[in-house]
């Protein structure tokens, strides 16, 4: 079952001179809806909105609320619980080349379909997942944005086939850990200081690691600190995060085992009672 | 007029699905077509496969050489004398997310219009270039591959609007000169070497910059080494070159004029000698 807009019709093709297709002219969230909401709704416009400036697409936030609310009356009438939301915006289609003028009017696609995945038994039991030999393009200038730019996600996710494996991570040109192919990733240390690594250089500035660094560490009293991780020698506990699984503890990596420690616990518990469900 | 095939079908849409447009997870070609041929169609082929190796997208270029007959036919029958082919090959549509097993069948899409562009005019009179703000991303493991993450020559072809500027010329991190958005660079010496740089980092291994390097040059016995390009302090001539405009000189670079040198037209006479028309 999914559901397909294009411009807010449900058209089934995307025009050959899309510029997301072209060149991945564009931008996009993957959203979870429940219930009758988008959960995080405004980080994701905030970001989105965001990644437009920085890219110079004249896209209106109004747009993207009203295509929302064509997927929101989905899900409202709808058994499942959860669904998935991926909303693109193309900077629009143009004629061959990379130019493009101010009259350009920006395409978006969207896909809903029901999330089934068992995220509370992810959340639950852990997760293993390898360190990735590709290394993360290094690019300031595009670094958090979560652009269609993604050939580093989609070579690291071919270094592994087995289901055991739930994520692999991925390091800067320097061996710095920055995050997983579809997910952030948070290291607590001896002292309890959570730790994410920064984001200068490459990397996408998750919606649901704001909400670990901004909202839930703040609640819980918990030091929170963007830096460098180039070993995880120093790491008591590793979860990973993104907006459709939440807060997931790592288990193993590679060869390691990590226990399930208290704080990522604590962390699961403070966005459980935030949002009903996860 | 514009002609597209679909997985060599005209069907009008992509499918939303699609890897292209949903990752840039795929390659292209630009090629010239005159008369009846697709020239230094080997050239295209090659990297284009070569690209599909690097990628692990499993691609036949029996499938590639077959659209291209579809494109030939309409040239062929038509009273253009020039035309533009990008042939994009997509690594396919999957579910959302990276993972991708090997079942998934590449798709193509192919886009075919004449090609009007006085190049014969910009060959013989030059033209005015302009230095990017905007750096390349430093990736050596996709550096020379023209694959469709293009966000980097869309941001810098945002520099300049007015049409006196014919192309901008992109810098790596560290400030070394690497290409134009749409184009390969040269730079002749006072000795008269021509220089290109090297695109260990970043940059698209063009199919024309490899017959100056690989045919033109030795043909006229003229010295060709790739290395960093700093400044163009020590240049005596610059030049562009790129499958549709050929070998096109720079007279001016920001503030600065340069003239056409008797290099940069030995290899435009040997290029015509060897295609006619260009």
């Amino acid at each position: 079952m999914q559901y397909i807009w294009i411009n807010g019709n449900s058209d089934q093709g995307v025009s050959p001179d899309n510029r997301a297709l072209a060149f991945g002219d564009g931008l996009f969230e993957t959203m979870r809806l429940s219930g009758d909401c988008i959960s995080h709704d405004q980080l994701h416009l905030h970001r989105l909105m965001d990644g437009c400036r920085r890219l110079n697409i004249p896209f209106s936030q109004a747009t993207a609320e009203s295509d929302f609310k064509l997927a929101l009356a989905v899900v409202e009438s709808s058994a499942h619980k959860f669904w998935r939301l991926k909303y693109i915006v193309s900077r629009g289609a143009t004629d061959t080349g990379y130019f493009c003028d101010n009259t350009v009017v920006p395409e978006r696609i969207m896909l809903l379909e029901p999330f089934t995945r068992d995220v509370v038994s992810l959340q639950q039991h852990g997760v293993s997942v390898i360190p990735c030999r590709w290394r993360l393009s290094h690019q300031p200038a595009l670094a958090g944005m979560k652009h269609l730019n993604r050939l580093d996600q989609v070579m690291a996710r071919q270094e592994w086939s087995s289901s055991d494996i739930f994520e692999g991570l991925t390091a800067d040109s320097e061996g710095n850990w920055i995050e997983g192919t579809m997910s952030n990733l948070f290291v607590v240390d001896k002292t309890g200081c959570v730790i994410t690594p920064r984001l200068d250089n490459c990397g996408v500035a998750g919606v649901m690691r704001h909400v670990v660094m901004n909202t839930l560490c703040p609640k819980l009293g918990l030091l929170v600190e963007e830096k460098n991780i180039s070993t995880f020698e120093s790491a008591d506990e590793i979860f990973l995060t993104n907006s459709l699984i939440g807060i997931v503890p790592v288990t193993r990596l590679a060869d390691k085992t990590y226990k399930i420690g208290q704080i990522t616990r604590g962390l699961q518990r403070a966005l459980n009672t935030k949002e009903s469900g996860l």
